[in-house]
């Protein structure tokens, strides 16, 4: 499928100041085959989107927009006040499958999506089934919870994702979101008003940019620039919850609710690189930077805290009640990809990889339709299993479940893996970057060198070569391939005309591949041990271990008589075991049986007898797939034990 | 002052089968003078119950009183729904200080309080300012979260306060207490409805032993009988969070909402020692042991997490998020003091020891009037003051705050302040316990022995000895003086008649005194190493130091250049240094800046650069009050860390 050109809905001349150092691959430009990634694209379209649908019926999301029209009083409106934010995410994802396969039974669900939908939207483009009208709050009545602008940020994603695959302003989705943000340029244009979930601001410029008309542009600078000073209440959480406690050019990190601080950031990089503004941009990247190095989970994840959804202090990272909410693991890969094109960086890469294989592929299970709304490092009792049919007020201690009290994650992960191959690749005029190992084909127009039609065949993570395959190249100009090479591997090489070399760090550029070459390149997955920031006082004496871009987790279940990894400790001396198939580690199986119940302090250590054990350690991505467990992905070391106890 | 006979306000017969090992001392059986507590408890009277009456009124908790009978709209409740509880801590403080002191100006404080409590009550004796009037809600129309029958209890333990010393019913306060009981007991006297939050039990047997009155008991009885058949709503948090999801004779340990299930374990057991019923009995004493043993901190604190204010699982005792919610720790004192009553083991006074240091002790401001909210024992960047003037939305992160939004543990820290000699002494028919070493004198009518009375001089915690002078003996009879021997103590002795022993582990119990003679009880308060259990992943490789019963912290404010105690290690097999007054360990300043700022987890432990320096300790409970700092309680030892890089 080609795309269809993009008629511009306001001839508002595109702002020439935009800065970015690559662009993004077209929606179109990837078509992932099967592997890790294609299959649970598939997956995606098979399993989770239909169910999905059944559960914005089953919750009553759906027939909140029906009351509106049915009932003059409105009694019963259910759920979070935000609910209408869930099914305009569905509607995204649904519009980015479509314009994947074509798929007319997607088009149908938009349509009947949409039936219910349009008729709430008022004269003045406003929609929201949970404000204004009879019986409820009126609008923007209340900007710290009612998240109006959030709404209509999802809706118009929704929007923006029909206009990037080949839609104009004819299509009633593309139609809507122009109406809704249209109505909040009117109603937000002058003020200082901003809401208290960000999300309006990146979608506003991704209107901008799929339509051209700069008011979006300008209303979401409005946004980033209004926020920091106090305009919203000082809750319970503090204003840094909703990132209101300081200017966005003068944050040092991120701070507060992450999924809040993850997609304001998503913004305003958009603002900052639609305008030239590189003091915007400095600040949001630096904060970023920031978070990554001091308040980020091995696994990509963000946010300490289950009480305020939030990030805690530097190196605040304590594994079993690790928060990292799935949405904010989707967010970081927001930001990161932004800071991507932007900066040239392809380590950026390397955080989205980390945390698509960690958290985005981890959330969902093994059947599609269950799904983790936080992702822990660690279960210290056997967690409690969802019945299929339940949806869960709770967002821990138990296995996945079907739904939630607030089902924000499981449509961000739809609309994610919809538009997943987006993610792939990005270009120049004269080159392709390679940024995601995925097996599929590529397809690029490079405006100074012509067509590039590439074939990746790979069963990475769990096989180390990635073989990519010229279909088609330049003839007659220069051109380049830039291939990311993980920060974390070791010994990675290149192998082009089968002429093995070593692949430098970072990145690896090829250049002038012709129509018929090949090139292999190998990233070798051998297990690693990876020990933490000394700074970490939670995983102190521990290591986990990674297997190329999976971080691995010991469950009790893969233990010898079903062991709580609780009472377990391994030996790093003698290294990782994986000549067997399956990644194993030398530990020993504390017996703390042994140990009275009583005070848990005492004036000497307290050393457990031990039997040697092997640890068997499987993908973070695949746990919780098989009943209830204990997991833990940081694993004591031995030589802690023994060594405090021979302290005294 | 001696106590007037109560006059039993119903002539219920107590019920005969009461079975409890000791009998608490009289409310005036003991006098503190001057020293630790002593001044604790002067400051409390003077400062910081004259500073909790000025915020009821400024915080509006007063005027919801007023507003019920002036504004029959009643528009304008102020603050929880259930802040009424507040007024009524206030009123059971002054009620057991005017019990103490019978300063008159005491008297006047209840007074005044009740004429604006007073004219609340309906006919039928239901009392709340949130519930049952026009514009509010209906009577026990939510009974999850309402608690209608928390403010009951509230107010009936001020009625208890007040007939425990020296009131009777014509007492304005203890009939107010009787018509509020009533009512309880007529409107949930059938049926299975029960309160989400627990305290009205431990009142209704607190009134039942005051009083004679049965159907108290009855009530407390149901109530408890009721819990744990899941007739609450499943919250979010689950039905554990209120100790509704098990019944409270089948559960294995306290779960949930700390404070909760500590003042249902307090009712319960109250309920069972009345009721001689041992299988309720020991249920609750196995729970709480093994919360003891498993979900408790090292500074007695309970309740791991803030989100719902919970245990968390077994040994999830993270320092820096440690909730340890001041009222947690008052009410495992509660209950610590009724399994000592009820089985005379003694160790159940260390439990009590430990948490009056440090968590009770900790909550107040040097100065008497701010507090905390929660006792963390790790605080990692620079906690925020709170201005004298500002009512704290928050329970963490920030220095003590004068009041809360939801300001249930000052007044809570001050009845249990003003009724703190009741945890002193115990006694049976010939022996009395001395159970807490605090300065003052003692005097008990034996019933099979006759009058003792005691002086207690000693400067403990800070000194080790405690000097017990025998002002007036039996002369004719036997009996006995018990002296609890705290477990963390070695070498503790015994010197009667300048004769030194050593004392036993336990108890040490000295017969026969006689009028004049002395003991010295020496306990030596050197400075300790004390280690954790392996399973309490969050200190692995750390030590904390105690002295006496003080748990010691490092703040940043006592290191050399103010260091961040975030970044220094100890190292244990050098000991422990007090030779100069001040505790200190020897220890490293590690330096991070010599690491980049970079992804936190490396192939390779990172060992930084770090330089001797003597980390100086001081006692947690007089933590914080030097302005902003950072603070910990557990110190990585240098061990850990090197042992963990030599592994490789």
């Amino acid at each position: 499928m080609k795309r269809k050109a993009v008629d511009a809905v306001e001839p508002t001349p595109m702002k020439p100041v935009r800065q970015t150092a690559l662009e993004p691959g077209s929606m179109d430009a990837v078509q992932l085959a099967n592997g890790f990634w294609g299959d649970l694209q598939a997956q995606n379209a098979k399993v989770t989107l239909p169910h999905e649908i059944k559960w914005l019926e089953k919750s009553g999301a759906l027939a909140n927009f029906d009351r509106i029209c049915e009932d003059p009083d409105n009694r019963g409106h259910v759920g979070m006040q935000f609910i209408d934010s869930d099914v305009y995410k569905v509607l995204e994802a649904l519009a980015w499958e479509f314009g994947r396969t074509q798929d007319p039974g997607l088009q149908q669900n938009i349509d009947t999506l949409l039936e219910r939908v349009l008729p709430v939207v008022a004269d003045d483009g406003y929609l929201n089934t949970a404000f204004g009208h009879p019986g409820r709050p009126a609008r923007y009545s209340d900007m710290e919870w009612g998240h109006e602008l959030y709404c209509a940020g999802h809706l118009i994603q929704a929007g923006v994702a029909r206009l990037r695959t080949g839609f104009d302003s004819q299509d009633p989705l593309v139609a809507l979101s122009l109406r809704v943000a249209d109505h909040v340029c009117a109603a937000f244009g002058e003020g200082n008003r901003i809401g208290g979930h960000p999300e309006i601001e990146v979608a506003l410029v991704e209107l901008y940019r799929a339509t051209g008309s700069g008011r979006y542009l300008d209303q979401a600078k409005a946004f980033v620039d209004r926020r920091g000073y106090g305009t919203l209440a000082d809750i319970e959480f503090g204003r840094s919850y909703f990132q209101d406690d300081v200017p966005v050019r003068k944050a040092d990190v991120l701070r507060g609710h992450a999924v809040r601080a993850l997609y304001l950031a998503a913004g305003a990089i958009d603002v900052a690189v639609e305008e030239g503004d590189s003091e915007l941009f400095s600040a949001v990247e630096r904060q970023y930077q920031r978070a990554l190095d001091r308040r980020t989970y091995i696994t990509g994840g963000m946010g300490s805290h289950h009480q305020d959804e939030a990030f805690g202090d530097d190196f605040e990272l304590p594994p079993d009640r690790a928060y990292c909410e799935t949405c904010a693991g989707i967010a970081s890969v927001m930001v990161a990809w932004r800071l991507l094109l932007a900066t040239g960086d392809l380590r950026y890469g390397d955080v989205i990889e980390r945390t698509l294989y960690n958290i985005v592929a981890t959330s969902v299970s093994q059947a599609g339709d269950q799904f983790f709304y936080a992702n822990p490092l660690q279960q210290r009792a056997l967690n409690r299993t969802m019945p299929p049919d339940v949806s869960s007020p709770r967002a821990s201690s138990e296995l996945r479940a079907s739904w939630f009290y607030v089902p924000c994650c499981p449509p961000n992960y739809s609309r994610t893996l919809a538009q997943l191959a987006s993610y792939v690749t990005s270009h120049t005029a004269d080159s392709i970057q390679l940024i995601q190992y995925m097996a599929g084909t590529i397809e690029e127009e490079l405006s100074a060198a012509g067509t590039v039609k590439l074939r990746v065949e790979t069963n990475y993570p769990y096989d180390s070569a990635v073989k990519i395959f010229v279909e088609q190249a330049p003839t007659d100009k220069s051109w380049k391939l830039d291939l990311r090479i993980p920060q974390w591997c070791k010994g990675a090489t290149l192998s082009i005309n089968s002429k093995v070399e070593l692949a430098p760090d970072g990145v690896a550029s090829i250049h002038g591949l012709r129509t018929g070459q090949y090139v292999v390149l190998d990233l070798p997955v051998e297990p690693r041990f990876v020990y933490p920031d000394p700074r970490i006082d939670a995983v102190r004496g521990c290591v986990a271990v990674e297997k190329g871009p999976l971080v691995m987790c010991a469950e009790s279940v893969d233990q010898p008589g079903g062991t709580d990894v609780g009472l377990i400790e391994v030996d790093v001396s003698r290294g990782i075991d994986d000549t067997s198939g399956a990644v194993q580690v030398y530990g020993r199986k504390l017996d703390m049986d042994a140990r009275p119940d009583e005070w848990a302090y005492s004036g000497s250590p307290f050393v457990p007898e031990a039997r040697q054990s092997m640890v068997k350690l499987s993908p973070y991505c695949c746990w919780g797939n098989r009943g209830p467990v204990t997991m833990r992905v940081w694993l004591p070391t031995s030589s802690t034990r023994t060594s405090g106890g021979k302290t005294r």
